[in-house]
C-alpha cells in the first residue's frame, strides 16, 4: 500500500526550497504540494513563507510552477460543483477600481440571459470599494448564504452576490494576511495565483476579468495588467476553466459616484435604462464576454436594460437576500462641494484621488474591523471632457462625520485640472486577451 | 525637553520600509536605528523582519545604510572596554574553514610580543569547528569566563580564548537565528555586519580579518571573498577599528588535522617550533599583520614560536582558565585507515569533503544542542603535491562510533585525485585589504 506523503512527512527542508527559489532553480510538484501542506499545518513558520514569498517577488514563478501553486491553493479546501444546475454559470472578477459598482447590474444582466452567475464577492480594504459593502447599505439585504441558499437561488433567479464560505481556498486567506504585513503583495504570479485559487474553487464553468490599469488600480501600468491578465487567462485554461480578460482603464472613477449607497443608486439607474455612458458601456461590455464564454451570444444585453428584464432580476435577486429593493437608500447627514474655480473643459480627474476622498469620507476602511458609512463617498458632477463654468459645483463630498471633509479636501486637491481644450479621449476598454 | 524616539513610537511602518528596500530606496539612518529597535522589543515579528532580510539578499545595502546597520546592531547590546589596559589591544576573526586551528597557536604568540588579544569564539555547526569545542578537548579549560577574570587574564598573561557574554550584541543572536531559518544567511552585508558588529563590540583596538575562499569556506569564490573583505575592512573603518583583511585560500584543509584534540595536538606542535608549514606560515603571516595594527612590528613571530615564548604564553592561557596543559588529550577508541590505490602524487584534497568526514566522524555538530566527540576527526598523511606509493595511509578516520565510518567514507570518496606529475602549487596567502 503506498500512502501519499502528508505534512507530517518531512519530506523536504523549507530552507533549502528558499535557496532554490532564491537560486531560481525550479521546485517540483511534489515539492510545491509539500510547501503548502506543511504551511497549512503549520510545520512552516510564518517567517520561512514570508521568506518564501519575498524570493517569489524577486524571482517569480514558472509557468508550471505557478499552475501547481495555483492548484495547491486551490486543494487547501473546498470546491464548489454547479453542475447539478439545469444552465451554464459564469463568474466574473474585477481587480478593483474606484467606482467601480459594475457588478452589481452585470450579473442580474446576465442572469437575465438565462446564464447562473454565482458571484462571490468581497468588502472593501483602503481605497477600492467592496460589493458586499455596496449591497449591504440595501436595508435587510444579508451577505451570507449557505450553499443550498446559493444553489436554490442561481436555479430559481439566476443571480447571486454573497460571501465566500470559510472553506474556500484556506490557504489564499492564510498566505494573504502573511503577504498584507510583509511587503510581498506586489507580485504578479502571487497576484494571479490568489485571485485565480478563488475563482476557480468558486466552480463557474467560465470566468471573465476586469483587469483595470491607471491610478486607481493596483496595477499602475498597462505591460503590468497584461502580464497580469494574460498569466490568469493561462491558469484558468490549465484547470478547465474558459477564461477571457479585458484591460480598463482606472485612471479616472468609473461613473460618477464613489461610496456604498451612492453606487447602489448609479446601478439602478443603469438597471433602469439610463446612468453614466461609461458604466453602461462596460457592464455590456463585460456581459457580452460572458455571454459568449457560454455560448450564449444570442442575447443583446444593450436590450436588456432598456426592457427592464435585467431590472426584475436585480430585485428578485435583493429580495431572495433579505433586502427591500424599493426601500430608501441610507444618505449621509453632511455634505460639501467643491466647486469650479473658472470657465473650461475638466483635463482630468484622478481616480486614485477620488478613492482616498471616498475612503476618508468613511465609505472604506482602514482595518478590517472597521466599519463603513453607507451614505458616505464622492459624487461627480463633470467626467474628463466636460464643459464647466466657474461657480458651477464639480464634485459633492458626503459623510455622516463632517470633520472629515478637510482630509477628503486635501486628498481632491490635485485631482483634476480645467483647461481650455477638450482633452484626448482615452478607450475604456484597452485591450482584450483570450 | 526632546525625548529620544523609542521602540514605542511608531514612528516607522515597517511594510514602508520592507517596500522602499525592494524598490532600492535608500533607508534614513532614523530608520535603520528604528528597524532594530522595533525589532528588538517584538513590535516588528519575526515575518516582516524574514521578509526584510530576503529584500536585502536581493537589494543589498548601501555603503551608509550598511555603516548605520552595523552601528544598530552595536547598540543593540554592551561593547567592551579594554582601555584600562596597559598595552594595546588586536583581535583575530576567520571566517571558518576545514582544519583551521591557527587562533590556537597565533592568540599567545601575539600575546607574547607584549599585545593583550581578548579573542571570543565560538563553538562549530556543520563542517567547520569551532575555536571553544577543539579548547575544551583540554581537561579542565572552561570557556566562560566573568569580565573580570577576562580583563585580569589580559593583563597578566595578555591572553584569551573564550565565548562571549550574553550581552553582546543581541539584535545578531535574534536576527542570525531567524536568517538562519529562514534562506537569508546567504547575503555579504548581513555577513559582514553580523561579523564586524560583533568584533567591533567586542572592544579590541585594531582587527585582522582572515577570509576564506574555496570549496571548505563559507565564499567559494575570491570574487565573493573579496567583496565580504572589502566591506568588512570598511565597516571596521568606519567604526574607527584599525581593520586589515587577508584573503586566504581554503579549497584543501590547513594542516593535517581535522578535529578537537587532534587540532589543539597540531597547534601545540605549531607552538613547539615544528607543525606544517601551511599552518605556521598562516600563523606567523596573521600575526604580522596583528603586530602592525597596533605597530609593534618590532617582533619577529616566527622567531618567539621557535624559542618557546608563544608556547610559554600558551601554557599560561591554558592554566588561567582552568586548563591543564601537560595533561594528555583525549583520543578516539577507534580507527580507520585509507590507504593510496596507486603510486604518484596527489593532487588535491577537497577541503568540503574532508570537513564533511571530520563533522560525520563526531567532531562536529548537525545541532546546536549535539555534543561533540573530542577525539574524533580526520588525519591526513599527506597534503597535495606529496609523492605516495601505492598501499601508504593516505587518511585516518577517528571516532568513538565505528558506525560512522561509513558515511565518512562516502564524504571523502571523490575528495582526492592521485597523478603522475606534481600539481600546480596554489599560495596560501592570496591578496591583502587595508
Amino acid at each position: 500500500m503506498v500512502t501519499a506523503p502528508g505534512p507530517s512527512h518531512a519530506a523536504f527542508n523549507v530552507v533549502e526550497l528558499i535557496r532554490m527559489k532564491c537560486d531560481r532553480v525550479e521546485l517540483s510538484d511534489a515539492q510545491i504540494d509539500w510547501l503548502f501542506a506543511a504551511y497549512m499545518a503549520d510545520e512552516i513558520a510564518d517567517e520561512q513563507m514570508a521568506a518564501f514569498a519575498m524570493a517569489v517577488r524577486f524571482c517569480g514563478l514558472s509557468r508550471r510552477e505557478l499552475d501547481r501553486w495555483t492548484r495547491a491553493m486551490i486543494n487547501s479546501g473546498d470546491r464548489l460543483d454547479f453542475s447539478g444546475l439545469s444552465k451554464p454559470t459564469v463568474d466574473k472578477h474585477s481587480t478593483g477600481g474606484v467606482g467601480d459598482k459594475i457588478t452589481l447590474p452585470l450579473v442580474p444582466l446576465v442572469a437575465a440571459c438565462g446564464v447562473a452567475v454565482p458571484q462571490l464577492s468581497g468588502r472593501g480594504l483602503g481605497h477600492t470599494g467592496g460589493t458586499l459593502d455596496k449591497l449591504e447599505s440595501i436595508p435587510g439585504w444579508r451577505a451570507s448564504l449557505t450553499n443550498e441558499e446559493m444553489m436554490r437561488q442561481l436555479e430559481e433567479v439566476g443571480a447571486v452576490i454573497c460571501a465566500p464560505g470559510a472553506g474556500l481556498v484556506p490557504a489564499d486567506k492564510k498566505l494573504y494576511a502573511l503577504r498584507d504585513v510583509t511587503g510581498t503583495v506586489e507580485s504578479i504570479p502571487l497576484i494571479a495565483s490568489s485571485i485565480m485559487s478563488k475563482k476557480i474553487a468558486e466552480g463557474a464553468g467560465a470566468l471573465v476579468l476586469d483587469v483595470k490599469v491607471g491610478s486607481g488600480a493596483f496595477m499602475k501600468t498597462s505591460d503590468s495588467a497584461r502580464e497580469l491578465a494574460q498569466i490568469m487567462v493561462e491558469l484558468g485554461q490549465a484547470e478547465g476553466v474558459t477564461t477571457v480578460a479585458l484591460l480598463t482603464d482606472m485612471s479616472t472613477p468609473l461613473g460618477l459616484s464613489a461610496g456604498n449607497a451612492l453606487e447602489v443608486e448609479e446601478s439602478i439607474e443603469v438597471l433602469a435604462g439610463g446612468g453614466p455612458s461609461d458604466v453602461v458601456e462596460l457592464t455590456v461590455g463585460l456581459a457580452r464576454e460572458m455571454l459568449a464564454a457560454v455560448q450564449r451570444n444570442d442575447h443583446d444585453p444593450a436590450a436588456l436594460l432598456a426592457s427592464g428584464a435585467a431590472m426584475d432580476v436585480w430585485r428578485a435577486m435583493i429580495k431572495a437576500q433579505g433586502g427591500d429593493p424599493e426601500a430608501k437608500l441610507p444618505v449621509a447627514r453632511e455634505t460639501d462641494v467643491i466647486t469650479a474655480d473658472r470657465d473650461g473643459v475638466l483635463q482630468s480627474l484622478d481616480a486614485l484621488a477620488v478613492g482616498e476622498a471616498a475612503w476618508r469620507l468613511g465609505a472604506g476602511r482602514a482595518r478590517k474591523e472597521d466599519a463603513v458609512q453607507p451614505g458616505a463617498g464622492v459624487q461627480l458632477h463633470a467626467k474628463p471632457g466636460d464643459w464647466i463654468p466657474t461657480g458651477q459645483p464639480l464634485i459633492t463630498l458626503h459623510t455622516d462625520t463632517p470633520e472629515r471633509f478637510t482630509r477628503a479636501r486635501q486628498a481632491l486637491a490635485n485631482a483634476y485640472a480645467i483647461g481650455d481644450y477638450p482633452p484626448e479621449k482615452q478607450p475604456l476598454i484597452l485591450d482584450r486577451i483570450a
